[in-house]
């Protein structure tokens, strides 16, 4: 037991980049940690003190969490929003105002224009001074590309200069980071810094991508970084992936304003080990971030939420149908999507397209933008449209998807009822379906390119187009057709039996789940949005059927998809291992291979180890007590190993090549006159992973996901017979899925 | 590999009642056998069917859980109801009309007088025809006891007669199963149908107790027993959880009308087990459960929630002073009702009391009763106190909770100004003081007599109350000194500034959070209640300072408590365990113990194993190689070994005491003319869990939790040594909290 007071050597115990994490190691160092300062604590004030501040620095650290993030989210938005506009003109009353800011504080405003008045003026305003006419329309229309290519520009520049892991959503590498990998720098102050400017940009170019899923990589950056304040938490890697869980929820949170939401969030989709005490401490940095983005109030309304959504018109049970359709279409993009997408950026990786990120991301763009522009449901931003798409037309909405006949002749004060769709809609159909081929197309094109890009909005905005499309139909079906059997039950003439709102927002949620296969917290964000239990089980039928027929063209989610396309050590949770081989299938050395490299407790000299660590580049070998009686004593890090050498060549006296290197507890009976031994017995560890070479390989599988193993040792009758490593696991594990093993890149 | 096909002997791989089973096992089994169903599926049709029936009977089952809990819940609400209000008089309409029901049809109704109406007669108008006067007062007190005491007599006979497992609230009991303890009959039918009956009564008894824990046990007992309707679910252990874990969140859902607070209460406080999958399934049942209960309606009012709450004014950062006050109310009242009543229990248990069940019951109830029926506040059912108390004073509320001057005449039109209190509100701040003490007195008496007992809503009333209180007290301060510095930056005179409803609103999830620990479920639930985020913040203040106060008074919730009460084998996977021992302090045999009892693979003859049989207890036995290496092969369940070895002497040819039992997969040389031998190789668990000596007893615990064992092997350097099960590690846990490690009584 006194080896853990000995000071310890710098650098044993820390991990290479691109390595996998012992959790049991870590896990045990925190709980040694704590021990230690709950013992002291009794000794004096300032040691109970330091233990006090200790047991709450980590309610401390969400809060810090929550705060950053809460404040970051905010200023993104508000930045996001005044280039979004600044892409179509500038306000005079002061270039920092946005559209409607500029507006709002105009006295030339009238209650339908509001976002027409004078103080706003588009860039042909400017320039040529005029709106009108074609001219005008050419100049709006370059300097509208003008702009996004700029923005996009910038974006992909300063991902490549400076921090080349801001690109893309962040979620996979988190979800890798989070199982327990290392990637340094993947969460530092340059990723967040560049990636929350380039989000801004990416986001205000117009491009087909949103700012959700880049937001929980900004807060787990902000998490990270913030772990540095706190020893508990700098020092041990398992500790601060708890904290990173947290920081994922309150991403997600400020992201949607869904607090319960986020939370669930980082449980199903991103997190790893997620203990019950994560879990309280995820909803307060959740809550806090909400409430720090509400109090910023980005949106200019007091929402908490992105999308406000109120439906006064109950569900029938008859509407299901249409509900499944649309979570059958939200299966079938979901499969879609992550196919092209993961085939797109195979060949961006595996062919010349990949070494040219800046054309690249500046033709999608320009494509984008001219596509864009002449369609007005494309023009404005992703998520306003979304907006627009929820809404339920009220009595003073003047958009065009609310141009209904009659709209001002309400029979009952108040409250609308089904009626015949004008001209406006008719022409809002068109623009929308030719807005969803675009989206669809160009999104697969856009996710994965060097900007930060998110998946949220693009899907939602591909299901709330159909789920309109779909909905206005059955309005109308309804409207012209009450009389049918299906719905002179429950819609007679004039009543208001169907809001196309609700089935853009059953769509949104179809396809959000088709593509990232998220359940509980797909719905319970929906839900936070409406705030209403009622329309839960629609989108809980959507969301299922969505799940069901996209898991049924292809077992996994886009963020998995693109773990396995990087080759990232993932050992995914959800997924059964259901083969019938066993750990002796698994573990090297294999049957006509060299028998695997041990080291002997008390008879290898310096020299021996050396030679052995030069020779092989395992990153840790079994310690036996023979080379005979192959009988496991433990298990010795490389890396710990090479540390410790080297330092006791350093500092210890006569330490030489022909020294013993023992591992017992007493120093092995020595002949006179040898060189002074080295006594490694604390880097070892005494206490290794062992199953039998008959485990099945679901239990192995079982083992190493949930107590988060690096090794296990395999042994026969007693006997240390192999080891099986995390990525021969993941190795055997894409073999019985016949995908290729060595695409599992890092240790 | 072809032990396998081999056909089971009937019995092998059961468990015996108060045992706890080995989830490694379970789960292994249903991979089997779901691999043998996915095989056989591609030959013919027919098995496909099979297939895809198997892979759904998971959702129907969620499905009819989620109905029949959500039936269940209705018709305990529905007539809890009408037996409560049977206690106060009869619908001479109908005698299955409550009074609600009764004077809802009548049409000598007033708005103002809503509850008097000619056709509901106390029982002193029917027996002495007049409502007025002390001889009818008499009558009505007498008839109300008499109800009461009725009602609590038959509860209890019906419970000690036909289901002894019906009392209490369950929970307790089903966190234990849920972790691996079986306990036969605990969920079976009879439980089921005199749990449900019983419930009524000791609800309608007027007892301090509610219903909601007790629908939790129902919900589970629901799950149970349909589970024997498919074999995927009936024949594995491990399987049959899942369900169970899914039911208890049904349970919740209907006890609240709180689907997602259901689903995380099973989460974060019964579950053991809980895959994500079932998270979802979990959802969909508590969906359909609440879904059930709204359309069956019992509360009349088409409601989701038990308590429908909405609030108009928002807080003040300033209030969360008193909420943190309440919080810790609530922490205090927590540590001490569960100090006080494990006490009780503790007597309960170890003296005379515990014989007489009966008369226990009786006497609670009756003092109960006679205390309650003078004071308006304790006669009224606990939900209908709690529904006041966390109700918002509008304009036209009668109830002397808002009998405050100058009601009527509202400044502003509808809004209600903070005023001064009347008559009425002194009065009822009186009443609602006894209530509280006598609430809090007799609960600590009520939970844990055999009778079904559910502590919710007892728990919240006491929150409820001190939190009004609280409430209108600050109110009258701030009408009275709303000059005071803390007040007038926010608080003018005239202005609606403080809302009581949310004090005991906030009270109530305080003292919830003291008995239970739960946390995030508990925020969930109350925020489901409101369905505005706005009210979390105070709510996660109170719920947070709640759990501090009452962890740092004692460990452990209310239901932890109990478990160890009743000794039940219970591995808390919420707490560290913090002890620097090592698995050789723990294992079996001692240090100066005799030896382990070993089996040898290929030596042993029948009568040797039958004698060890006979000479020990031990639930298994390891098999190594010789004695004399003890280089260890597998581990045999002595319940297997005993029903091979009768069945091999019944059956097989030959099989006599003589005859060597061997574990290798080939028979050992045997010289000629000798008994034929016995193979036990296909009972043989060839992958047993081993650590080494020297493994921190964390990372036993860890490893026990988290893969569910029921034993592990010890080793030194290959050699076996000695064995730890799932008792050793909690006598262990027990012994290092201070505790009597012989207080865990079951294997």
């Amino acid at each position: 037991m006194m080896d853990f007071l000995e000071e310890p050597i710098p650098g044993v115990g820390t991990y290479d980049d691109f390595n996998t994490i012992d959790w049991v190691r870590e896990k045990s160092r925190d709980r040694d940690r704590h021990r230690e300062i709950t013992n002291k604590s009794k000794e004096s004030t300032w040691a109970l003190i330091h233990s006090v501040s200790d047991a709450f620095s980590g309610w401390l650290l969400m809060l810090l969490i929550g705060l950053l993030s809460g404040s970051l989210a905010g200023l993104i938005d508000i930045s996001a929003h005044w280039m979004t506009d600044l892409k179509e003109g500038i306000c005079t009353e002061g270039f920092w105002f946005n559209h409607e800011h500029c507006c709002w504080n105009s006295d030339h405003v009238t209650f339908e224009d509001r976002d027409k008045c004078p103080e706003w003026n588009s860039w042909s305003q400017l320039i040529i001074s005029t709106d009108e006419g074609a001219f005008a329309y050419i100049v709006n229309y370059f300097m509208y590309v003008l702009w996004a290519l700029l923005f996009a520009f910038l974006a992909v520049s300063l991902v490549k200069v400076f921090a080349p892991y801001a690109c893309g959503s962040g979620i996979p590498e988190i979800k890798t980071i989070l199982s327990g990998f290392i990637i340094r720098g993947y969460l530092g102050k340059w990723t967040l810094i560049i990636k929350t400017i380039t989000l801004v940009l990416a986001v205000s170019s117009g491009l087909s991508l949103g700012k959700e899923g880049p937001l929980v990589h900004v807060a787990c950056c902000c998490g990270n970084i913030l772990c540095h304040c706190f020893n508990k938490y700098r020092k041990n890697e398992a500790k601060r992936r708890e904290v990173l869980s947290a920081a994922a929820a309150a991403g997600v949170s400020v992201a949607f304003g869904a607090p319960i939401g986020g939370v669930l969030f980082s449980l199903e989709e991103v997190s790893y080990y997620f203990p019950l005490k994560t879990l309280w401490r995820s909803f307060f940095a959740a809550l806090v971030a909400a409430f720090t983005l509400r109090s910023i109030n980005p949106f200019g309304n007091s929402r908490l939420v992105l999308f406000y959504v109120e439906f006064h018109t109950p569900w029938h049970l008859f509407e299901l149908v249409p509900f499944i359709v649309l979570g059958i279409f939200g299966g079938l993009w979901g499969a879609l999507f992550i196919r092209t997408n993961i085939a797109w950026c195979r060949k961006r990786k595996t062919t010349q397209l990949g070494r040219y990120p800046v054309v690249e991301v500046l033709v999608v763009t320009a494509i984008t933008a001219i596509l864009a522009f002449p369609n007005e449901y494309t023009r404005m931003s992703t998520s306003e449209l979304i907006s627009e798409l929820f809404n339920d037309c009220g009595l003073l909405d003047s958009s065009k998807l609310c141009d209904y006949e009659n709209r001002f002749n309400t029979s009952k004060g108040g409250e609308l009822p089904d009626r015949p769709a004008g001209v406006g809609v008719y022409s809002a159909m068109w623009q929308l379906a030719l807005t969803l081929i675009l989206k669809i197309v160009i999104t697969i094109f856009t996710f994965g390119m060097k900007i930060p890009s998110g998946l949220f909005i693009p899907s939602m905005a591909v299901g709330a187009i159909a789920g309109r499309l779909l909905g206005v139909g059955m309005e109308q079906l309804a409207y012209y057709h009450h009389d049918w059997a299906i719905f002179n039950s429950w819609c007679s003439q004039g009543a208001d039996c169907i809001t196309p709102g609700l089935y853009a927002m059953v769509g949104a949620a179809a396809c959000l789940g088709g593509v990232t296969r998220m359940t509980v917290s797909l719905v319970v964000i929906m839900f936070e949005l409406t705030g209403g239990l009622e329309y839960i089980v629609p989108l809980m039928a959507a969301a299922m059927t969505s799940k069901w027929v996209a898991d049924a063209l292809g077992r996994e989610g886009i963020y998995d998809a693109h773990i396995r396309l990087n080759g990232y050590p993932f050992l995914e949770a959800k997924e059964e291992f259901a083969h019938k081989t066993l750990a002796m299938d698994v573990m090297k050395p294999r049957r006509n291979d060299p028998l695997l490299t041990v080291l002997t407790q008390d008879s290898m000299t310096v020299e021996d180890v050396e030679t052995v660590i030069s020779e092989t580049t395992y990153s840790g070998f079994p310690v036996v007590v023979s080379r005979e009686s192959q009988r496991l004593v433990g298990f010795v890090l490389r890396r710990d190993l090479i540390i410790s050498i080297e330092n006791a060549r350093k500092k210890q006296d006569g330490v030489v090549s022909t020294s013993i290197i023992y591992f017992t507890e007493h120093s092995p009976p020595m002949p006179p006159y040898t060189p002074p031994t080295l006594k490694l017995r604390n880097i070892l560890d005494l206490s290794p992973f062992t199953v039998t070479d008959l485990t099945p390989m679901e239990i192995v599988v079982d083992i190493f996901r949930k107590l988060g193993l690096r090794q296990c040792l395999v042994t026969h009758n007693g006997r240390l017979l192999g080891i099986i490593t995390k990525k021969d696991v993941l190795k055997h594990i894409a073999q019985m899925a016949n995908q290729d093993p060595d695409s599992i890149l890092f240790n």
